[in-house]
């Protein structure tokens, strides 16, 4: 496959693609040094804080969440790369408007590595900060091995869930109980049907056959194991529902949040298809969907396919999902 | 290029996606027979209001526009095919208040018949009906031919715009020049890289070598003539920027909207790194970007490309932009 994208020379990518987004969105983000996007109204902010870190190349997360109501600062590491620790501990300091730091963190080993490199120093230098991993990949692990799962999708409603909960008011121990509690009850799992290339070497992510899907493919192509012949909408979702309920171990009478992510080249159109049948099929299981999002939240480059994204939902679990936010790429 | 999409029989590609769409956005939109997505609070809507028409395979457009402060019913026709006219006189009536309806219409050929078509009975029946059409791919006409441009995203600002006008009161008459003097003020011109797949029968639009863009393809694969080599980010951003200024005949102090449009598999990556060198060769002409949007709000399944549009913004155009609308794609 060749690489076709609109983009400069490759060491300029993750400054270019940041300058563009904090120039189209600066009336509610501000870019620092560092690749530090913040949010505008952080200043005013009398509460807990979230400091999330991750790659470029995924656009529009993490950083197109950064806002009122959602994530307060957003460190950014060069393509598919986690930023540096001392990023994340400046972050940290400026996030901190007294009420400690929720750091969310997606399960990738690079993030990981300098999430607790940046704890331990921020531990050293007495800041209040506490983490929450979202790790979430049913399909490179088992759930008694859920340290092993990859952090998908699942990061964007833990920090809407996390910050609905901080905006109420509560503490930082509140709010990491509440994130990583929600974290705790998420399962996704993806399928690709076209892979992508790196927008900085070309280099294809992995092959797939004309009439070949892969369940279980990693954001970063990551073999998932589950390559097959390419199904209908209706047999996938079907497939995919059947993982996650599994997983997640949910009964009649529950319910959930169901986010379709399109990662890339699959269309609303297929999303819209495929969350109709979802719909039917939890319905028959007696699981009712109370929040959803359909579209492009963590993208793959121009891959092919989706993360099939549930969550048990508490009570307040909806409240916080439908509270204001006002972010780049997610406003309620 | 083999189709690998989510889909189940063709022939109910429309109804399945539009069940999903009002499913996933059942807060927002209610969706009637003869695929008519309504504005869920249009029963209370003490105003003009918007109709609006066209085929589906666009998706989050048309439909996902639909709701306060943009589009009270859209009248979808089959992928890329337009409705039938009885089903927009029955919109139109559905939708009158009492103040008129704003009928807006892209140039394609068929939704202009059945628009015609539905105007000619409107009058008929004594409705008040007001048409304003969308014309302005600067790719296949000159500004002197304007009827002959294709309407491309330039529906979706111009539905805020008219909508805003409605919400303050005017009458159906002052919307109706609003929206037409917003609509004559615009222009977009396209690109693509790679081109689709029809999701019906897998029929490709358009072939593109390895190496090659072409500059003004139309949103169903029409050729727009500017088949070149690949060019940089930077390159194709001031080649297109150039052409939309010369179009407008932009002058050194005024102020526009600037909107990239990814049509599918284009990366918001890329449509950053494109918006910064767009602003910053505007500015270099005295040109400013006061109202924006980046992301997909109009796309061609899953070809990789965008449309770039520009807008003169007079002063109330600014404010009706930014005025409150909560729709399942769009909210402010």
């Amino acid at each position: 496959m060749v690489m076709k994208k609109f983009v400069n020379r490759a060491e300029d990518l993750t400054k270019e693609l940041l300058e563009g987004f904090a120039e189209a969105h600066k009336d509610l983000v501000e870019l620092l040094p560092a690749n530090t996007v913040v949010n505008k109204k952080l200043g005013a902010a009398n509460r807990v804080t979230i400091v999330t870190l991750g790659g470029a190349g995924h656009e529009p997360a993490l950083s197109g969440f950064v806002g009122e109501g959602m994530v307060d600062i957003s460190v950014v590491g060069d393509i598919f790369a986690a930023p540096g620790p001392d990023a994340c501990v400046a972050a940290m300091k400026l996030a901190d408007k007294g009420k400690g730091v929720l750091f969310i963190v997606l399960n990738h080993a690079g993030d990981m590595l300098t999430a607790n490199l940046a704890m331990k120093q921020a531990e050293k230098e007495g800041l209040k900060v506490l983490k929450v991993v979202t790790q979430e990949d049913v399909a490179n692990a088992p759930r008694e091995n859920a340290d092993d799962r990859r952090g998908l999708v699942g990061c964007i409603p833990t920090y809407k869930i996390a910050a609905a909960a901080a905006a109420e008011g509560k503490s930082l121990e509140e709010v990491a109980a509440i994130a990583q509690d929600f974290a705790d009850n998420m399962a996704t799992l993806a399928v690709a049907v076209k892979t992508a290339t790196h927008p900085a070497n070309g280099a294809e992510f992995a092959q797939l056959a004309d009439d070949e899907m892969e369940v279980g493919m990693g954001q970063h192509g990551e073999g998932g194991g589950g390559r097959q012949k390419m199904k209908s909408a209706d047999d996938t979702a079907v497939l995919m529902c059947d993982t996650l309920i599994s997983d997640l171990s949910l009964k009649s009478g529950e319910k959930i949040m169901l986010i379709l992510n399109g990662v890339g080249a699959t269309t609303l159109m297929e999303l819209f298809i495929i969350y109709r049948k979802c719909v039917a099929h939890l319905k028959s299981k007696g699981i009712e969907v109370v929040a959803n999002a359909v579209g492009e939240l963590l993208t793959v480059q121009e891959q092919a396919g989706f993360q099939m994204f549930m969550a048990r939902m508490k009570e307040n679990y909806v409240k916080y999902w439908n509270a204001p936010c006002r972010t780049p790429y997610m406003t309620k």
